[in-house]
C-alpha cells in the first residue's frame, strides 16, 4: 500500500467504526460498514440490526449494501467493514463484484476473507486496535449474543 | 428421497412458487423462498423485492430468513427456493447452518449450491418445470434487470 491508500482506507475504516459505536449505544452488536465508490464517495453505510430490529439478515455489510440502493455495476467499489466479513456478507461482496473489501480486523472472527481473495477480491486486513477492543469488549460481556450473531450454538 | 420426502419438498417448493408468483404480479423478480422448521412448519417466507422496494439486500432467501425472526439455532432447518441460490444466498445458508437447501432449479441460474454440498448442506434440486418458465421468459424479458440482480454487467 502506498501512504495515500493507507490515508483513505484509515478514513474509510473510520466511517465504519462511527457505525459500530452508533451500535454499540443502541444496544446492538457493534459492527459496522461502508460501501465506497470508484470515485471514494460513501455509497451507502450501515450497522448490525439484529438487536435494534429484531432483524437476523442486517449485518454491518449489507446494511450498507442497502443503504447504497440499486446499482448498476459494482466494479471498482470497496466494503469497509469493523470485522472478517462472515460468509453471507462474503457471499454478497463475491456475488455483486464488489472490488476491494478493507477491514478492521480478523482476530475475534475470521470470515470468508481468504476465500474473496481467492477469487478475485482484493482484500486489505488493517489489524485496528480499536476494532479488535470493540468486539472483544462486547464478545466477553455478550457470548450469547455474538454466537447467535454467526450461527453458532456456542455452550449456552 | 423416500415418497414422503418427494412430498415433503414439493410442497415446500408450492409456498416458495406462490411467493414469486406475488413478486413477479408487483412487477418483480419471480423468485421466491421459505425457512422450514425442523417440525416443517414454515417459518418464514419471502421474495425478491430489488423492484418493489428498491433494494437489492432483498432476495428471496434473505426475504424469508429475515421473516424468521431471531432464531437460536438453524439446526435442522430447510430454505426452500424457487431458484439455485446465488453466493450471497449461499453464505446465508452456510453462515447460519441451515442444514438443507431445496430448490426448484438451477438451469437458468447456477449459483453456489455445489459449494453448500461440499461444506455439508443436504443440496436437493427439483429441476421444476415451473421454476425454470418462470424465470426463462422473466429473463428473455427484463434481461438488464436480471443482470442487475445477479450483480452482472451483461451487455447493455
Amino acid at each position: 500500500m502506498t501512504d495515500t491508500d493507507t490515508a483513505r482506507y484509515a478514513h474509510w475504516l473510520r466511517i465504519a467504526v462511527e457505525e459500530a459505536r452508533t451500535g454499540l449505544a443502541e444496544g446492538g452488536i457493534p459492527i459496522g460498514a461502508a460501501l465506497i465508490g470508484r470515485d471514494g464517495a460513501v455509497l451507502g453505510r450501515g450497522r448490525n440490526r439484529r438487536v435494534q430490529d429484531g432483524d437476523p439478515s442486517v449485518h454491518g455489510e449489507t446494511a450498507a449494501f442497502k443503504a447504497a440502493g440499486r446499482q448498476r455495476s459494482y466494479a471498482g467499489t470497496t466494503m469497509v467493514t469493523t470485522l472478517s466479513p462472515c460468509w453471507y456478507c462474503s457471499g454478497l461482496v463475491r456475488q455483486f463484484g464488489i472490488s476491494r473489501v478493507v477491514i478492521g480486523e480478523a482476530r475475534t472472527f475470521h470470515g470468508g476473507h481468504d476465500w474473496l481473495a481467492e477469487n478475485g477480491v482484493e482484500v486489505v486486513l488493517l489489524d485496528d486496535p480499536e476494532c479488535v477492543g470493540l468486539m472483544t469488549d462486547f464478545i466477553a460481556a455478550n457470548p450469547e449474543l455474538w454466537n447467535e450473531d454467526i450461527g453458532e450454538e456456542g455452550d449456552a
